[in-house]
């Protein structure tokens, strides 16, 4: 039976990647800061990165900060990577970085918003409200979630490194209730990939789920840390999202190549 | 120097109450699930209410999942509060339920996006990402944020009910944190109304925040527990947001002016 997860891995396979090219146009990297040159500087990502990418991720701020013409143009570049996929005769998942989280019955409408209004595959969640306000993302199990469990950024530390009675740290009571909540097989994490550390507890407490691990710069060092603190047994479940080091490249297509290769060089690495 | 909060309770006074009117057009209130239905059932809500209203809620999600037309409408209900506000000469003020939280540069299009491109003044947040995640949206200390405390569902306590090391619950680190960042006294708490304890827990961790307290019914005793759990020693400093008990009565403007009552009621018993 599929599932968000099952998707995932045969793009994975067909394109031997793990890199998520995410589509960010913040208004600094347009010409001018409208929707259409949002949908333009997104649409040129895709077709340029494509045969590289294992999933997209267009981040939704970056469109609602133009208003409905922006939602217009998130729609329209979620369409352009179905395009591009059929044109290469694999489907690319579109993971939806979002951020939501609200109570059950609005929980479903932006279910509705992201699956149904923009055609994603998948939407990155808050776990702060709990399990209900996770469930209408889930139900159909060809949809995904990625909830945020330990995130890149210095503000991380305020809520969820702090250490809960009998000694475990939130982010990772977040992972062990996540993988309680697994029983579809559509809910990864979002765990860092700045931090190797977070990423290697997380990994014991969660052998089998998904990484989403943004925060990885043009450093093959870095790259090389997180992939051996965060990979599964079999060197995949762990998605590498990368937005600048690609998009402000001169050549993005060569960018998105070359960090494939870094990362399969790094793969075969582990293998012995 | 106006700050949100200085706004909110100007136009407090001008109306003499503490109801904040939920604009969430749900599909199934709406003849047809069209942006155009949400517009309408918004409007009404807005014009039948507004001299009750001591802030309008509009929810995101409900608006969202009619996709880019769903947002023009949400912008234009937004316009529709202004314009009934300078009609009665008071402004109301708008508080868009969106339940962000992204990091930095993200949340600063974010800010733009409910600020800017739908002109509200203030935005619900989740502090799961910490400070900077919050930082670009109360950096304009006109505007405003209601952070995630203790919210009413019943899955807010997977996650916010969790005690810490040193006995405190998560929920009540979030009031204490959100008091040390709120320097420009444009920072709320969400508390949820239903739960009488944790309303009078961080009352007393955060004697002088404003909360945005929803879960009130139609019965006078649950919102009686509440504000008296909940209320600052002035009698104010909780808004109670209400959708439902006032968009289906069969007459809103009396339902409104009634729960408005009720609240004065129980303000003015505390008196003595």
């Amino acid at each position: 039976m599929e599932t968000f997860f099952s998707f995932l891995e045969r793009r994975v396979d067909d394109c031997t990647s793990l890199l998520c090219i995410g589509l960010d146009p913040h208004s600094a990297d347009l010409e001018y800061p409208t929707a259409t040159a949002a949908y333009e500087f997104s649409v040129n990502l895709v077709r340029q990165t494509a045969p590289y990418a294992a999933a997209f991720k267009p981040n939704a701020a970056f469109f609602e900060q133009f208003g409905a013409d922006g939602w217009t143009a998130l729609k329209e570049v979620i369409h352009a990577i179905q395009d591009e996929s059929e044109r290469m005769g694999s489907m690319i998942p579109v993971i939806l970085d979002a951020k939501r989280g609200d109570i059950s019955s609005t929980a479903d409408a932006y279910a509705r918003a992201a699956f149904d209004a923009l055609g994603a595959h998948c939407i990155t969640l808050s776990p702060y409200l709990g399990r209900d306000s996770i469930d209408p993302f889930i139900k159909d199990q060809e949809k995904g979630v990625f909830l945020l469990c330990k995130t890149s950024n210095p503000g991380s530390s305020d809520l969820q490194d702090i250490p809960l009675e009998g000694g475990e740290l939130l982010y990772e009571r977040v992972a062990r209730l996540a993988r309680t909540w697994n029983t579809r097989n559509n809910i990864g994490l979002v765990v860092g990939a700045t931090q190797p550390e977070a990423l290697a507890r997380v990994r014991a407490l969660a052998p089998e789920m998904w990484f989403l691990s943004p925060g990885v710069g043009a450093q093959g060092g870095e790259l090389e840390l997180a992939m051996l603190a965060g990979l599964r047994k079999d060197h995949r479940g762990m998605l590498l999202p990368v937005s600048r080091a690609i998009s402000r490249s001169p050549n993005p297509a060569r960018a998105a190549a070359d960090l494939r290769d870094q990362i399969i060089h790094i793969q075969s690495g582990m293998e012995h």
